[in-house]
């Protein structure tokens, strides 16, 4: 199915993370991928790799690809509405009715079409997604990303209680049709195209549903998304719904789906309180940190700093749509504009986050959900984009490697991607 | 000088507001412009205005222009960059170093240029502007805006204290070369380019250059343009400045700046108590709200929607480069992510600002301080934006003439404009 995975060096401006603390730059760089992975950056190109194809950038910006790690593909349809609401009403009134028209494939082909050229064309190297409760519309998704060369984990979502009737599933049969999707996908071989168990949240699945869940995912070998503490709303009615549970991450725990041997992603975090925060080191979890998305939805700011201060796992998403855009430029800087209130408004103690920081976490941080990713240090997958910034204009001429690279976080968008690069296949 | 208001009508699907609280749509709409100045907004064309040239925009929405209603012109060749810097070291490090260089004509003529060709290509329609301290590049600067078609107030900035020598002016200086420059724009007579008394700030300003700015605002009658408790060390300093003065607003209270006759903007105002709100509200200001940059900038949030409510006179802005952009569009939504953030961290008393009172400000709030502007009720000023919103895809049919404008706030740009007006003269 896939495409070759090239041998190449590009030569332009790099820029990358080795840490939340330390941002690598060479003005005049080359980075050299062999079979799809990089064999690291050089001030000259080294005499072993002197007859591989060199591309020219002239001096535009290189930098890893970025890795949305929580997105929701038939949300796309609705992105940038209803943001005058909070998350249950928005769901209601938005996400289900929109979620519950692809059962209808034709809807599905056109819709998910729409969703994955856009993934394609921005900034996007790698995805971790929702899809809806449809097998069949979740299986085609599956086939148009593996078309795409993006690299993503996609999920058919389970949710059988707290639903609407048009839309809510049965516990047997939401875990009978996670089997057959499983077997399906397997069937086609994907090269970069992997399932992801994906519970919608608490509320939405029963403790059988998800201990279910939790069996397919050991016995299949895939890992786990979902949702935590996002919303006050929220994390008060799975107080309710789970009065067993000491917070809401446990109800994940003692569902037998979150533990230290899945890989598994939360999305939010945001009011995670330090016993909360505990089980989530404890067991590896991996922070979906959505800006943006828990601006629209009045839901909060997480402490991302502090997160990253314990080594905990923490990646960038845009969330889609409860973050209106697909855009991981605008993803970057909602992460520090949210930061910088957080701090001025609610809690001194944790300072913002950094240009850095923020940096890292949308490349190396969640790319380490993929194992090496999202960086160009030697042994890391080749994921790449070229940025044209040279219409952004400025008429100083003392302009900086760093100061290049926030600026164009804060005023690049997609028609500046010049190219773009997945494990080392060409994809823009 | 200007070119001819002229007289036409525009058929598409039309979006205004009469208020903060309403928004008018019209699907299918015709808004008619006479001689620059709008006569309304029709269902059917009526039979007065059946021989106007007509044009059709196929359905592409129609807006009122944009007001920014404060933005540093010399500043735009930082934006996007000292992100993680708050005000006062920011400005010694990023904005003295940047706007001493328009002593320098040749850097002027480049660097103005590309700011105003930014601006007249963008969604602002009407701008409030601070230049520098040189009379002679704010005159350059003034001859480019009037070129441009855009209706601008344009100040010469003036600061007499605590300014890195290489940048700050005496008294006397700042007072005699303001004069000139009065007298220098007055004899262009430039028809949608004018003058305004711009004293930086309180820290820059001494009480006696204050008092000579307001004697020249009177006698040139010329409205006034500043800054107001925008970050809390900055408060705290004009304290320990100005120590006979009962607030930040008595600073330019007492030096006779801020009285109900002189028209006067104020940015930020994001630590407004009770007491000084009072103040604004008895004499007229219009707060200038700057979202991006007092998130940039760690200030922190205005209580817009308080202000609004009190019946005060709020305007949008980009404050560039505090802010990173020019573009209106991000403006408004990050004047609602703003709003949400400090409703969700600091103050859930002061409910988030709707997308209509976003409009609001965005249009006719601002605008007021133009007169009838910002609107297409009839005897506004025919300020309008031509929107191309059909790039922004969905699947969706059902799809409401509010959600189009809505999306199209956090989801389009400057490619997305199809035409522009200012005062009934087209621009693109």
């Amino acid at each position: 199915m896939g495409k070759s995975k090239e041998s190449f060096a590009l030569h332009g401006t790099v820029v990358y993370c080795k840490s939340a603390k330390e941002m690598v730059t060479f003005e005049d760089g080359y980075v050299v991928c062999v079979d799809g992975i990089s064999e690291g950056v050089f001030e000259k190109i080294p005499e072993e790799y002197k007859d591989l194809p060199l591309i020219e950038t002239n001096g535009k910006l290189i930098i890893p690809g970025f890795v949305d790690l929580h997105i929701h593909a038939p949300q796309y349809q609705n992105r940038g509405n209803g943001m005058d609401m909070e998350l249950l009403p928005w769901l209601e009134t938005y996400t289900f009715p929109e979620e519950s028209k692809y059962k209808d494939l034709s809807y599905t082909e056109k819709a998910y079409r729409m969703f994955v050229d856009e993934l394609r064309s921005g900034a996007t190297t790698r995805a971790c997604v929702f899809a809806t409760a449809h097998k069949d519309a979740t299986l085609r998704l599956m086939e148009m990303f593996e078309e795409s060369g993006l690299i993503t984990y996609v999920g058919k979502v389970n949710m059988d209680r707290n639903v609407p009737d048009y839309y809510v599933e049965t516990t047997e049969g939401s875990l009978s049709a996670t089997r057959e999707w499983l077997e399906e996908q397997k069937a086609k071989k994907f090269d970069h195209t992997f399932p992801i168990i994906t519970p919608r949240f608490t509320p939405s699945c029963t403790r059988e549903l998800m201990e279910g869940l939790a069996k397919l995912s050991k016995e299949y070998q895939a890992p786990v998304q979902s949702h935590l503490s996002e919303n006050l709303s929220e994390i008060e009615w799975v107080k309710e719904l789970e009065p067993d549970t000491s917070c809401y991450a446990d109800s994940y725990v003692k569902a037998g789906i979150m533990n230290p041997d899945i890989p598994c992603i939360m999305a939010h975090c945001v009011w995670s309180d330090e016993h909360e925060t505990e089980i989530l080191k404890k067991n590896n979890v991996f922070v979906a940190h959505s800006p943006e998305s828990n601006i629209n939805l009045c839901s909060g700011v997480a402490p991302i700093k502090k997160y990253l201060e314990a080594g905990m796992n923490v990646g960038l998403a845009s969330d889609v749509s409860g973050g209106s855009t697909t855009s991981m430029f605008a993803a970057l800087r909602n992460a520090i504009y949210a930061s910088k209130l957080r701090n001025r408004l609610f809690d001194g103690d944790i300072k913002p986050l950094t240009f850095t920081e923020a940096f890292y976490i949308a490349t190396k941080g969640g790319g380490a959900f993929f194992g090496k990713a999202g960086s160009f240090e030697k042994g890391y997958s080749f994921d790449a984009l070229i940025l044209d910034d040279k219409t952004i204009h400025t008429a100083r001429e003392d302009i900086t490697v760093v100061e290049r690279i926030e600026r164009f976080m804060y005023l690049g968008d997609d028609r500046h991607i010049a190219g773009k690069y997945a494990a080392g296949i060409k994809i823009i």
